[in-house]
């Protein structure tokens, strides 16, 4: 009898690790969580859940969605590492050469936004939209370009959370939560900036507060320039802050002011509800991101053994 | 006797046409300029240019960088068209329609600036970089994002120029001359944004006046954006505002600045002055990277045909 091919998938964050073993969204074989302490204890337990899996010939490949700094440079000598971070325990980690020594399988590795943003365009809100864009404004904000089924990889992980926008100091006298950048959008529009300005996390600051109209001029500024940059087909918006989803509205009308027509596709001017939306995989974007990454990759060693 | 294989390229610009007959930068045979005028008129003298050489059978494909608004959509049923755009007699002009017609080989058209990004990507300052970053600051500002070989592709053609920068209002009260955002990247840093706000040509303002470091600034933050977005591994800066050499060292100052040690990337941090550079070909990016475009689509035919 044939077993189904499954894959692994790591959706490792800074507070928490999720493990899933799955073949997609409707296909979630088992699912584990905890957190994330040091490497050595974190990564080994994502190893004792998986090698069953591995032993039995049902995993072939796992993906990994990872918080950064990540070295995704292919000729770099720390490719796979987790580099400098503020995390107690985690600068230098060899993520992909451990979880490769612990199960002896072949591991992709992305940010935790491409994975997400992978997840998004094999089953969730940009499937079929090609490029896409997946963001996540939260404790930090982060995004996923994906271009021809791939994430984008150039120089180094691309960090659209911390582009110039203008600050309305005038309205906003807020100098920015940013240790490097001060007023980025990240340190001006992130959960932490929220909460540094107004003493109040996001998800408590009342709906009717002004300050929802800056935020949202915030990220609708940011929007714009990944629109004239990137040009993507459809951008998915998730993280904590976006859970007041009453933004949504507030982000879609100023993005189409701020844009004033010059963008001539209709996708955009006449159909903005349908082209900045919610994840499609709710909060399972960066898990099921994660499965995608392992299938890639399973298909490419395929591909490659003929 | 063989011939030796050569191909067509027109840099298609809002005031002059450049017509070369080309296999790379030290293999220009023949070349010709004329002024835009009507399309007829036009279009009709590059067609007349090349058709000795199609007739020979010497150029099988031509390249076309042109002025926009391009309709690029495959999908589109204007498709290769100037779409609607306030230089007279040009608006919905089928320019590869009309190129194909009068020639009947395979056309090849992008932007002005994707066709100069990729000739520096073939030949040029970027060669051996990609993704790499073709801008250019002159009349407008434009960029060029080549990535994989290849102009990038999206929803519409991105026009990063427009995007959105913090603007120095203190230091640098005018509004912005951009008819449809008024202080976007363009707005602010454009030849005639200088003319408009100073009274005299990029040209002319000397190089001790203030408004530089100001001008220096935008195009830094500019920069900022479209590293931390596309993660270029060479950036390329042409056009007429870029003439003043002297930019280059304010700009790769201030975008040093900017970044704050965030990018940990040596080639940004330590050699900036090899990331951020003048053009490789010179004035000849453009008309060199309709010549590459003819190059990509005759070897994608010739694929093709097995």
């Amino acid at each position: 009898m044939n077993m189904p091919q499954l894959y692994g998938g790591i959706e490792a964050g800074g507070t928490k690790f999720i493990c899933v073993v799955a073949r997609g969204p409707g296909h979630i074989v088992e699912e584990i969580r905890f957190s994330t302490t040091t490497p050595e204890e974190t990564l080994g337990k994502a190893v004792q859940f998986f090698r069953p899996f591995v032993s039995s010939g049902q995993v072939s490949a796992i993906g990994v969605g990872a918080f950064g700094p990540l070295d995704l440079n292919p000729e770099s000598s720390t490719y796979g590492f987790i580099a400098s971070t503020p995390k107690p325990h985690w600068s230098n980690t060899d993520v992909d050469g451990t979880l490769q020594r612990g199960l002896n399988v072949p591991i992709a590795i992305d940010t935790d936004v491409n994975a997400a943003g992978l997840g998004e365009s094999v089953w969730g809100a940009s499937n079929g939209f090609d490029p896409s864009l997946y963001l996540t404004i939260g404790t930090g904000i982060g995004g996923g370009y994906i271009k021809d089924g791939k994430p984008l990889l150039g120089l180094l992980t691309p960090e659209m959370g911390h582009i110039r926008i203008p600050h309305n100091r005038e309205l906003d006298p807020f100098n920015g939560s940013c240790p490097f950048h001060g007023d980025c959008f990240e340190g001006l529009a992130s959960g932490p900036a929220i909460e540094k300005r107004l003493g109040l996390t996001g998800a408590d600051v009342p709906e009717k507060d002004a300050f929802w109209d800056i935020e949202a001029d915030y990220i609708a500024s940011a929007l714009m320039n990944y629109i004239l940059v990137l040009s993507p087909k459809k951008i998915i918006l998730g993280g904590g802050v976006m859970q007041r989803q009453f933004l949504f509205a507030k982000i879609r009308r100023r993005v189409h002011e701020l844009l004033n027509g010059y963008v001539s596709d209709k996708n955009v001017l006449e159909n903005i509800e349908d082209y900045i939306v919610p994840p499609g995989l709710g909060n399972q974007s960066g898990s099921l991101g994660a499965i995608a990454l392992a299938m890639q990759i399973d298909a490419t060693n395929k591909d490659r053994q003929g």
